[in-house]
Parts: C-alpha cells; sequence; structure tokens
C-alpha cells in the first residue's frame, strides 16, 4: 500500500465531520448517539428534511445545505433514495459513505444488484468510496467514531474487519467482556467498492493495530485477497474466520451479503499457505485473540494439563490431542522432583497431572504449575481450576481465593518464560464464583476459558504461528 | 439379568446399614457426613479404633464390633491395611465393599497389581463383592446413600456408571445446575469385581432408570460390554462417554484407573453397533443428557436456525452443518407466510432466519419461531439468543423478559409437536442477566446451552436415536 493510499484510508477512519443522511429522533440512539456520547471531536450533521434538530444537533434537509465539509457520511434510506444520496455526497466532496442500508445485490434480484451496480458508478464519477451497503462501517476508538453507542472507546491493538456488521457488534462487545481493545473494526457488508483486502491491506500498514482479524464470507479477487493476507501475515498475526464453509453455510451467505462463498478446500488452501490463522466461528476468533495479546507464541505443541481429577485429565489429554496439541511426558527430572514431594494417594503425576486430594494444598499446586511451566518437555500449561466443584458449596470455600492468588502468580512469570499459562474454568453451578475468578485471571491477562474445547483450539491456534 | 442377580444389585443400592472404615473425625466431611444429612435412614457405623465417636456416631474398633448386620461397607483405609478389612468384611458377612483406597493395579507396578489380585481372592472366599478399588462407589438417592455429603438427594431417571470418581461427582454437581437427577450413580475405578458391565446390566433393567450414561476408561471384556450396551441400548438411550481416545489419553487412562484403554476405532465401531450415543467429554455426556431429558426424539436432522444477526446465521449454519445437521430449506408455505408478515431491511426468511430489526417485535419472534416448530421440512429448532447483545447495556433490557417468556411459551408446545426446540444463550458480558435467561428455559425444561457447538452436538446426538 503506497503512502497516498495509506492516507486516504487513515482518513477514512480519522474523520473531521460526519454527516448521518436519514437519521431520524425515533431512532437517535442508532446512528446518531454514537458521536455525541463525547467521544468523537469533529462536526456532526444529522440530515433529515422532517427534521428540526435530533439530540440538540441541528438537522438540515440535505448534505448540500451543510455549511462545511463533510468527510464522513452514514447513509440510511431506504435502498431506492440511496443513489440520489451518493450523488450528493460526490458533488459535496465527500470521502467515503458507509451505506447502512440493505436491500442491494443480497437480495439475490436483479434490481437489488443493478442498484449497487449504480451507487458504485456515481461514486467513481468522483472519488468517493463507498463500504457497504449492508453494513455498520467504521469503529476507530481513537478517533471517537463507532456503530453503536455502547461500545467500548478505550483504543487497542487489534483491528477487525468483518463482513457481518452483527458479528462486528458483537466481536466488540465480547471484546469489552474479555479486556480484548480494538484500534479498528470495519463493517463491509456486500464490499461494492472497498473491501477485505483493502481494509487487510491497510491494518497491515497500521502501526496502531498488532493482530489483524477478520471475518470473511466471500471475495471477489481471490488471488488479491491471497496476496493482501500473505503479506500481513509477514507482519503480524491474521486470524480469519471464513463464514459459508459448508454448502448449507455458503446458500445462508448469499442471502446475507451476495458474496459468492467459494470452495472450501480453495479457502482452507489459501489460508495455510498465507499463514493465516483459520478458526471457525467468533467464538474461537475472540477465544484466539484473547490468547494472541496475553500470551507469548510457544515454540512447540507440547502441553502440560493440571487437574483436581483423574477422569478430568484423561478427557483433556483427549480433547487437546484431538486439537493438534501433544500432551507430552514430563522430563525425568521433573517427575522425580514431583514424586519426592507429593505423590500422595491417588495423584498422577505424569501429564496430565492429577492433583486429587493434594488440590487443597497451596504448596503443592505451586509447585506443580511451577515445575511445569519450567520443564523443557513443555511449551505451555492449561489449567483446569475446578476448586469450586471441589470444595463444594458448603465447606471450605474461602480458601478459593487464596488458592486463586497463587496460580494467578504462576501465570504472570509465563512472559519471562515464553510460555503460555492458560485456565480453563468450567462453567456450571456457583456462577457468581465462577465469574469472579474468570474475571480475576482476565485482569492479570492470563487467558481463560469456560471450555476444555475452546481452550484447546486457542492455544493450538496460538501454536500454529 | 436374572433375577436373582437384579435383587443382589438391588440390595447393593438400598443398604440397611453402612460402615465406613477408615473414618475420622478430622475428615468427617469426607464419608461419615454423606450418611448424617438426614438422606439416609439406615444404621452408620464409623470404624477407627482411634476414635470414640464421630459427628455423635460411635465408633467401633473393627467391623467385627459392631452389634448388627452390616451390608455396605465403604473401605478408606491405606492400600497396604486394605486386605485385613477385605477379610473381616467376608466374616462379617457384608455384602459389597466400595474401595475408596488408592494405590493397587493403577500405579502400574507389581506390587499394586498383586495387592489386587489379593482383595478379590478374599471376596471370592465368601460372597462378597467389590466395587473399585480406587473408586467413590454409590450414589442413590432414593435410598439416600452417597459419596459427597453436597450433591443433591432429589431422585431421578438418570442412572450414571462412571469409572472416574472425579467425572462421578462432576457430573452429579453439572446435574444440579441444569436440573439433570439420578436415579443411580456408581464409581467403579479399577474394576477388580465388579465393572462396567456388571452396572449397565443392572440400570438397563432397573425400572427407575431411564436414561443410561457412562463414562468408561477401559474393559477387561469387550464383548461382554458389547452384548451388554446392545440389550440395554434396545431398551433405553444409553450415552458413553469412552476416555483415552487418543494415545496419550490412553497412558494417562493407565495411570488413572490402570485400564487397558483399546483401540480407538474397535470402541468407535463397537459403541456404533450397540447403537450407543458416543460423546467426547462430560460436558457433551451432560449436554446430551439435558437433550434426552427434556426434548423428543425428532424425526430427523433437518434443523431450523433463528438469529438476530446474519453472520450468526451463517457461522451456526456452518457449525450445525458440520456437526452433522441439515439446515434445510423452510417449506415455501413457511417462506410466503414470513414473506407477507416481515422481510424487512435485513431480514432472512429462508433458514437460518435472520431477524435482523425484527428481534425486537415479539409478534414477528413468536410467529418465525411458531412457524419453523410446524413446518413439515424441519425436525428441530434452534435459536440464539442473543437479545442481550442486541439491546445492550443501557437501553431497551425491560422488554428482554418478556421475549424471553414468549419464547418460553413457544418452547413448552414442543412436546405435542414432537419437535425439539433448543436454545443457545451464549455467555460473555451481562452474565447475570444471562444466568436468569439460562435458568428461566432451564426451569421451563428448555434445553439451553452457552456453545452452539455444544447446542449442535447435543442434538445430533438426540438425533442419533
Amino acid at each position: 500500500m503506497d503512502k497516498q493510499k495509506f492516507s486516504e484510508f487513515e482518513s477514512f477512519f480519522h474523520p473531521r465531520s460526519v454527516a448521518i443522511v436519514g437519521a431520524t429522533r425515533k431512532t437517535d440512539w442508532m446512528w446518531v448517539r454514537c458521536f455525541t456520547h463525547g467521544a468523537f471531536h469533529g462536526r456532526v450533521y444529522p440530515v433529515n428534511p422532517k427534521e428540526k434538530s435530533i439530540l440538540g444537533l441541528r438537522c438540515y434537509a440535505s448534505l448540500m445545505d451543510i455549511p462545511d465539509e463533510v468527510d464522513y457520511v452514514i447513509n440510511a434510506v431506504p435502498a431506492n433514495v440511496t443513489p440520489c444520496i451518493i450523488e450528493d455526497c460526490v458533488r459535496k466532496g465527500v470521502k467515503v459513505v458507509s451505506v447502512f442500508t440493505s436491500g442491494f445485490s443480497e437480495t439475490g434480484t436483479e434490481a437489488g444488484r443493478k442498484l449497487e451496480e449504480e451507487i458504485v458508478r456515481i461514486a467513481r464519477k468522483g472519488s468517493l468510496r463507498i463500504v457497504g451497503p449492508n453494513c455498520m462501517g467504521f469503529h476507530c476508538p481513537e478517533s471517537g467514531i463507532t456503530f453503536r453507542n455502547d461500545l467500548s472507546m478505550e483504543w487497542g491493538s487489534v483491528g477487525f474487519v468483518s463482513q457481518s456488521g452483527g458479528n462486528a457488534i458483537r466481536c466488540a462487545m465480547v471484546g469489552m467482556d474479555l479486556g480484548i481493545k480494538y484500534s479498528k473494526i470495519v463493517s463491509y457488508g456486500n464490499a461494492c467498492d472497498l473491501n477485505e483486502s483493502d481494509f487487510i491491506e491497510y491494518l497491515a500498514e497500521d502501526p496502531k493495530t498488532k493482530i489483524i482479524t477478520a471475518y470473511l464470507e466471500g471475495t471477489r479477487d481471490g488471488r488479491r485477497l491471497f496476496e493482501t493476507l500473505r503479506e500481513a501475515a509477514k507482519k503480524k498475526p491474521v486470524i480469519v474466520c471464513k463464514g459459508g464453509r459448508t454448502e448449507r453455510g455458503a446458500r445462508a451467505v448469499a442471502s446475507h451479503t451476495g458474496a459468492v462463498s467459494g470452495e472450501r478446500r480453495v479457502w482452507d488452501a489459501m489460508l495455510k499457505q498465507a499463514d493465516a490463522v483459520q478458526v471457525k466461528d467468533w467464538v474461537e476468533l475472540s477465544n484466539t485473540t484473547l490468547a494472541f495479546l496475553n500470551s507469548p507464541v510457544p515454540k512447540g505443541r507440547r502441553v502440560g494439563i493440571v487437574t483436581i481429577s483423574g477422569g478430568s485429565g484423561v478427557a483433556n489429554t483427549d480433547t487437546c490431542t484431538e486439537a493438534g496439541l501433544d500432551v507430552h511426558p514430563l522430563s525425568q527430572r521433573t517427575v522425580e522432583l514431583l514424586l519426592s514431594k507429593i505423590h500422595r494417594m491417588g495423584t498422577n503425576v505424569k501429564n496430565p497431572v492429577d492433583l486429587a486430594i493434594d488440590y487443597i494444598n497451596m504448596g503443592i499446586i505451586e509447585l506443580v504449575l511451577d515445575s511445569l511451566m519450567k520443564d523443557e518437555n513443555i511449551d505451555a500449561v492449561i489449567f483446569e481450576s475446578t476448586f469450586h466443584d471441589m470444595v463444594g458449596p458448603r465447606w471450605m470455600t474461602d480458601i478459593v481465593d487464596e488458592m486463586r492468588s497463587d496460580v494467578i502468580g504462576i501465570g504472570r512469570r509465563q512472559r519471562s518464560l515464553g510460555k503460555p499459562f492458560i485456565v480453563v474454568v468450567p462453567r456450571h453451578l456457583f456462577e457468581d464464583r465462577r465469574e469472579k475468578d474468570r474475571r480475576a485471571y482476565l485482569d492479570a491477562r492470563i487467558p481463560v476459558y469456560p471450555d476444555i474445547v475452546r481452550a484447546a483450539e486457542a492455544l493450538r491456534n496460538l501454536c500454529s504461528q
């Protein structure tokens, strides 16, 4: 991406002024409020001939009436009126318009397809660029623009390119829960003009973005997407969810963003060759991002598993193995150390390590986790925290907080060892206590997942880099 | 299973008196309290020469000193002392002893193996049967016996045969969360005498048990297990988790219960031919049980998906397809009905149905869910409830309760239609509100899962019957 194009994209995410065409008082929460809650310091112009003012902002009858330059337009009028607004955008010298409106190629109708072609044709008469249609547009905490008024405006290092508006919102919200902060999010819908490759290319250059994530449903230029992903992946981790992998999924894609989903094996091969990490859904996307943000990339796939129950150790071993990890035997030195210190009834000091009755012995938990983290045969550790199941609802609950602090202390040392330390806090029962645990691990920047299946896949993805 | 053997097993689960050998005051919570919280109406005898009384119960120096018949003994003394206790059990005419103690064949040592053989040899001198060693023994809410003092003693229709004690406890606790109530649970560990086939055979006959679930790590008699499972599965659903499917998992099994795990493809084929439902872990085991308990078995695998976001609809379609379900097109009649009533911008009335902005229109949600449930092309419906994401933290939250009531109303009608209705309430953000939702669905006996992956596999398992 040359400097000029990079500057152009920078300006899309940092507009000095925004106009919302089709703003109404009734739906003020939807768009106008996104720019009035204090994060955006530019100028905001609602446009609607039927309104005088919205949320205290003067409302203009048309774009042309605004006595100022407009950098960014959000188009929220019906599809059939959209071409007129695009005309106005061109005449007004707008840089970029985000067409929220749906009813274009995704309808699968000839009329929808033609309308989409028409708006592109109009835009190209000037230098206007279009995001969408059928999209949410831009979210950039740094500049204060967003597509939903309750998203966090704290900025971070994750960029997200999402063909789906719903997934853009969901990942932003899940990010608020998991402590994933975004540099930029763009929801680009039908991709009639600006597309996935444009945005990935930009995020690859963007120094504010350290991890690129994407939800893609299709592409009109597979060769360019492949080159773009490959170049981007040389610079930073690229995590991609391809929606519409299955035949039925591809049909759903056609109705959703009008994209041609393409063959699964072509996508699988392309993502693999481009060194992108492929994930299957938004849960895995968020979980994997959490791991990349908070864990070092391990040297290998050899995972140490620590549980409180032998049966759970077996199941976690099967799950990790099936996810592509290696539940490798511990080094002789570790085994001997653990045997000399613990090996009470029921405890197992191989890998998986089953703490059995030693789960209530904080010194032992610390010894076990520390030894595994330092073992040269082990590249990463997964600890399944089932204290709550074990201590039950009625007794000994007060020691759980202490145990968690100990575990967090060990987790904090992970970065210097270059080995991921991942915690599983299964859900079910004692939700409030588990939520407290989960929150404490997240605050300590230790990746925590509610399900070993999800933990194993996140670690596997981290290992794939 | 002949009548005499059935009566014998009945008596194991309904002892008139229990002795706990190796009971101590310090660990009174572990075993003695299991029999003193009011559920068990038989007689309880702690045995320990060093204690006078435990929890107000007179403590006997040995089994032989108890002036009463003893039906069930829990052995909690160290492994090397265990043969003497087994001798006493035989002399005392005890029916069954549960050997909690570990340190037998699961250690992988010659000494451990021999000790295990010795206790079997001693037991066979009389008519004593052994559960274990390295196990938790029996849980039967009807008779009031259990292996952990905080488990629910409400009885239900699920039987659980678990080689792992930890998994027995965990599934019992998860059951308390999900509303799964048990008829009987047995944790049988190393299976030196009574084994998986014995218990499955018994549960197949047991009129109190409607669903058989099992966690197995190995078997010493594959032929008998196959016959037993096949006969059981003719009578009731049999859901089996085989621990140690992978090579590493098999190694963990050897350290856990000393079982020989066996080849994966042999197990896969055996479970399939026996018509048992195979699951991969305790989460899938519990989730599948929840579906069997609360949903009719559908006629086919054609699932209707309802979401609030197109991207989510695509991802759910991929996930369901990959799980083995068929996201089949709706009937023309349903499509036309929905088109005539809704089809606003962004809404999609094919399958998956994307409610888009209509998600806040309760009449529409009801129409959509009802139409899909009645559609002859659809055998089951999965509704992804993301109201909370959509309404966000700041506005409109008060309508969510109403929407949930509507959805529950539709769910309640499922039984008459013979079609499962399953809800997904994804976790992340607003945990308290989600927990309220989840609880309400469970109380209404609508299966609810936190993850589409887990929902799809539970429904797939239900369909396999």
